[in-house]
């Protein structure tokens, strides 16, 4: 068996993606920070909440007050005040006194609980019956329950969820710094390849990498630039990797790695002064034929062509490297849940070859089965019909029926 | 103990937002439908790829040809022309011959199989040793194999990942057709509360709702209108929920919904024409004061104004609605994958309440524990530090430490 590629391991990959760098931060506005990336650690520069707060609607006391009450043996307490919304109540609640309260509001100085309306009963103008004992802290979230003045809360590098966005908010900070979403140009070249409004000829399919290739720069938290369809001729190919070059920061290109094409590409992409190649070949199935090439900061990669293993080498290849440029640890398959199953038949995998099998979920009733989708690798139903993806490692011949297995679950 | 509201429970809930209608849909550009829902079933119109087609550079042949060849016993094919990318090969392949072709080539009639180039080499320029045999279909993607004419791939109601946008691509769709975006108007209350960007006074928070339900509208694939910050006071709820009527498919208005101001919020929800109370409070922790009042088609919904409590309730009870209104199947927390893990400790559960309880999840070597985050439910923590929610049932007054429980992560 002859060998066209000097194939490195993945691991390689994943090394020299440690090697790029972060991307500059810039302030963007809250309401556009949901999926972007913290620039620096998010650090609380003030106690959260800030005082003392009642968490349920009901009566502020002091907890030793209640100490012994019960239905059959209520106690009674001076109703000293009202604690009105957003201010600071201008009484103190001293033994035997009690002060109506709402959720959120400020605890009184002097009383350390709060006793839920439905254990109590106010008895006339004055007087609260209260019905259940209380232990200090009792509804109440301290003034530093959501955090403590110089507490980091959040690291650099996190992506932000909907309570990470809520965070910023209720800190104050309106314009969070946060890391330039990466451009990412993605060019197609294929002789066979025609733009998706085209009626087929045989032979010829329509520019599917285009669409799922943007679709995954979006979920990586990058920014997808089109530009287009070329033929599979050298001067179209260096000239849309200027323009790539001229205007994003990484490069996409799916079509031209394979044998037959990938010294076009790799020329292509080696024209450029200061290019550099790093990788030609992974020892990854699919995803084997890929290219890169290292222009100054821009990275500049080569994918198969076929749209499920285009679909494999982003998540392999090009997710890590956007995943560091948004100054995260780089790693395949980041954003994919992992869950426990079994196999559900025998897979065998090709010598010197990591992996990576789509498969469905199946739940057995003895837990969850992977089914591996079988048909060629190249078959986007492996991505639309499956739900994750088993690994089988280098140097593994196969895996047996049975065998547990960790499947990347498709977000 | 007193009863406040007539509470439902939680099924009631989902039952009543399956009566909500879908909305419209339109056609979307197939660059922007990433996240969007189908509208109708997706049928392929031909099969796909249409073609037999090669998934592997080598040569085709009729796999018969290639019987008991191996290294040490070669086959020699006649070698008759080369497929070029894109065309129908103008040739066809009898006994003892064989063409070149590249991944994604069109098979030339005659030919069931492709012989990987790995297992050739091109003795003299008519002449190809083939040392692999191959049985029928071997390396070849059949013209059916991703999809077959009047196949539904797809179903309506579906929520389009990277892969189906590339499905939609392959089959010629540029501008599906999809449900039209819900637009969910937000408005915040509470006269604790100040806007995000000012400076606090004692017994002050940051309106830190209408940013985390923005994001939350958004991640479940809806468009958020934020309407601002309303004191609690009759004619300012109902002026901003005119707006909201008026504007948009949904509203979420937070914070008016506990005990002391909810009847001034579902005043104003019943102030306008039409207006029905549907469910006034929820047999669930939290998120027990939830309020919907329906007008025409337009959900209006009080949510509990603290942070944490104010997230549960949009998955319980907002997202299911949502959900409804994009064609699928109602569900609260929807989006979040189900993981297993023993509880990490002890918990009790208020009496007639279904409990959402927050967790981290922590690998113990023994498999996933999930570590209740103790802390008053309103703090934001229990979601930024926490891994996703754990349900007791109602009825069920606590979970020991050890117990099974299924986890839904945080997306």
């Amino acid at each position: 068996m002859k060998s066209f590629f000097e194939t490195v391991r993945l691991e390689r990959v994943h090394e020299l993606a440690r090697q790029l760098a972060t991307l500059e931060a810039e302030n963007v506005p809250l309401e556009m920070a949901l999926g972007r990336t913290l620039a620096g650690d998010l650090r609380a520069d003030q106690d959260l909440p800030g005082f003392d707060r009642s968490s349920m609607d009901g009566y502020a006391v002091q907890s030793r007050d209640s100490f012994g009450v019960s239905e059959s043996s209520p106690g009674y307490l001076r109703l000293v005040g009202d604690v009105v919304m957003g201010r600071a109540p201008g009484f103190v609640i001293d033994r035997g006194e009690c002060a109506r309260i709402f959720t959120g509001g400020m605890l009184p100085a002097g009383a350390d609980a709060v006793i839920q309306v439905e254990h109590t009963r106010q008895t006339d103008e004055r007087t609260v019956e209260v019905v259940k004992a209380v232990a200090p802290g009792t509804s109440v979230m301290g003034a530093c329950d959501d955090a403590r003045a110089g507490q980091v809360l959040l690291t650099a590098g996190h992506r932000l969820r909907p309570q990470d966005v809520g965070l910023l908010a209720s800190l104050g900070v309106h314009d969070p710094v946060l890391v330039r979403r990466p451009k990412v140009g993605i060019i197609s070249t294929g002789d066979e390849v025609v733009p998706v409004d085209r009626a087929l000829a045989p032979g010829q399919v329509r520019d599917v990498n285009a669409f799922t290739l943007a679709a995954q720069v979006r979920e990586a938290g990058a920014e997808p630039v089109v530009l287009g369809l070329v033929g599979d001729d050298a001067p179209a190919l260096v000239q849309a990797t200027a323009i790539s070059l001229d205007r994003c920061d990484l490069t996409l290109l799916s079509g031209g790695s394979s044998v037959g094409l990938r010294d076009m590409t790799r020329d292509a992409f080696l024209s450029f002064e200061g290019s550099k190649l790093l990788v030609h070949g992974v020892s990854v199935s699919p995803g084997k034929p890929f290219i890169w090439v290292q222009n100054g900061r821009h990275p500049l990669c080569g994918l198969p062509g076929q749209v499920a293993s285009c679909m494999v080498a982003f998540h392999l290849f090009a997710e890590p490297m956007l995943e560091r440029m948004l100054g995260r640890e780089p790693r395949s398959f980041a954003r994919f849940a992992r869950v426990s199953a079994r196999l559900g038949r025998n897979v065998s995998a090709p010598p010197g070859r990591e992996v990576y099998l789509r498969v469905a979920l199946v739940e057995t009733g003895q837990g969850l089965s992977a089914e591996p989708l079988l048909g060629k690798s190249g078959l986007l139903r492996t991505f639309t019909q499956g739900h994750g993806i088993v690994r089988i490692p280098l140097g593994v011949e196969g895996l047996l029926q049975g065998a547990d297995v960790t499947v990347m679950v498709f977000p």
